[in-house]
């Protein structure tokens, strides 16, 4: 099963790029034709995952298939893919400054084009959750946290959000693309960070300027990187 | 011996975790069914280290075997041993973050579920030392320092201190876990020292958020990795 | 062609040093002689790029050989050398502290000697583009940007500016030499965001200290290296 | 010549330590004997330095032996070496924190016993040059602007100094003592910088405990480390 090889690889992906300290991370993959959910075991360690330890779930979090227990946080997973539908992977991250924004409870203002590029305004965070939501199915209303912060938002424009006081999840059209969001995430967390502490008066990019980058990459007008189909 | 190989890998674990800059940090462990305590010697390049210099000494800190001198720091675990029963093993750092809160002399707050994951509330820092206690048995006091600030706290839920004006100590069932106390609290101190900085109105997470995190860790409800036995 | 491969080395040095995030940049070379300019292809990443991807074009732009699309910023590369005619390289990144300050939208104050051995003065940053700037060729109206901010400045003192909400660009003699700009400038765009942090009234470099520095490196009084044909 | 493979090693130990960016260090050490000094060549890459490469020279600065230029920074070291008669080495850095303040002109305040095993105070800065200092025997002015710092300081208790709006100069009983302090200082350097940022009312170590760190690795009573002879 390819999935399961794409997962391993993304969750792999995260480690290589220091996102990820111990287990704090996961990486998961759907099949929409299947119906089957690839994700990360919980607790073991980077070093010794081969595909077959990757747990298979229905799009309920059902394990139909693995002897390991799933990430814990499979159920945020879930409630991504089922009202998320143009998303084919998710990545989960402690990364320390995207985590440190999550902290301090703040969207990630846009201010530069690398933001632009992949978010098309200010990376969203999470309502704190009620004492309720956190007694019973804790993971499962985090995903639902992540979707509210979209009630008007277009995840495919959006790939990654902030869980107030935990960290970022991220997504994309497949596991690979999941963890490549963690990344640049990570990277306009660290640089928005750095230009907060040399400014007051933190202005955000201009609107035309952010579109003119996130439409040089995204859509019908993108002419960013090569043709379909070349390289 | 195998105390003395536990503890060598746990001294070269803070090394390749980057918390330790020269000679700035050891590990013990101890052997409670034997009443000996086993830490590195003082001042000796971590590369040289073989698990024969690991000095042996009583819970008096008395060595009783070795040829070395043992860490200088040697009172302060010896008192942590005598003082916390359900320790197995004891890492000290100067790595840079978790140093800066000490030398601050700030707790670090617990802002986020990486924090809550680990400690059950701020991560305490120790009371100045009188003149007296720094003049005489310093090394000691400062094990006792650590000590008063747990007068109303458990260590096993919270393995790790900031010596004020020095550095941290950390703990753990075993000197591996000690050495995996010292890499969280690093990565805890770095994220809310981001965190700081990104806002001026600093919440720590809210209580029923901290303990569904602590709890999904710790005792018998956790559910975090894999069952006992597994993997 | 020998200039292909020098901008392939000044693409690949720009990695090597930490600078580039995925294709997060471009670097050019320019053959006076033949009115020729080699860049990076666009989106392709740079494990793979070998000299034969390179792409060239003439000096307004078009390209003459090379199956590949052009680095998306060559029309900025472009108006660079049709301006400045001193210079042979250009080297753009997203390098974080340079691009932090260009985010901040704030010039990087000459602070230090390190700064002046390179820049003599602040490092400039552009003007906000016009709606109309964005809208259409955004990328040449970058690089015109630029050149009005060397109105009063000589690009041969000052071999690199910031684009306001954007990133650096950097120049020199050669691709390695814009290469090499472009790790110093992210150096002293380091340290002066450090030094921000621990001072509220920051001083620039006295004049004389400033020039001092930057006329040990540069023009007829240099004294710093070996002579010329040395080592 | 012995001193040469000192001198070459100590200057490798900068850039292994990633104190040095290009050629920006250099380290020297004197045969206080023969009255030689020997130190990096200026400007030569660090890679292709052979202990052959180091230029030899008299205690005024005069090349005695080597065909190739010396550091430019050689009459700040000549001007140590005379004034400060106890040492043996020194190490010249733009380490990043530690040029920081420089930068800012802040001496580094001890704030903890990593500071204090080392520095018997805060790190001192010059004051500034004045135009005719700047403008004749420049780098001779930054020796003696150093030793002004030393009026009422001994050398041996602070192994370093900031060089206002440049950069730290270090020094130690060999070139290696002097390359080790430049590695603790900017270790130093950062973590002051970090704890700065926590506290608003930062206060220095209380002097018994720095007096205690100072003297458990300096002088007679110290009892760090193994005895000499040992290991």
């Amino acid at each position: 099963m390819r999935l399961r090889e794409e997962v391993l690889e993304a969750n792999l992906e995260l480690v290589r790029r220091g996102l990820v300290l111990f287990t704090f991370g996961n990486a998961s993959g759907i099949s929409r034709d299947e119906g089957l959910v690839a994700i990360k075991p919980s607790g073991v360690p980077y070093e010794k995952l081969k595909p077959e330890h990757m747990v298979i779930t229905d799009l309920q979090g059902k394990v139909v298939e693995g002897d390991l227990r799933p990430s814990s946080d499979l159920p945020t997973h879930v409630i991504l893919y089922q009202k998320f539908p143009a998303i084919g992977g998710v990545a989960h991250t402690h990364s320390e400054y995207a985590t440190a924004w999550a902290q301090a409870g703040r969207p990630i203002p846009a201010l530069g084009t690398t933001h632009a590029d992949y978010f098309h305004g200010p990376v969203p965070v999470t309502k704190e959750l009620t004492k309720k939501e956190i007694a019973s199915d804790y993971e499962a209303n985090t995903g639902y946290a992540i979707v509210r912060a979209f009630a008007k938002l277009n995840p495919e424009s959006f790939p990654g959000a902030l869980v107030r006081g935990h960290a970022p999840f991220c997504w994309g059209k497949d596991p690979a693309d999941a963890a490549h969001h963690a990344v640049i995430l990570e990277a306009i967390a660290k640089m928005a960070y750095i230009s907060s502490g040399l400014t007051k008066t933190l202005k955000p990019l201009p609107k035309a300027l952010h579109d003119k980058h996130f439409l040089r990459k995204h859509g019908s007008t993108a002419y960013y990187g090569q043709p379909a189909g070349k390289n």
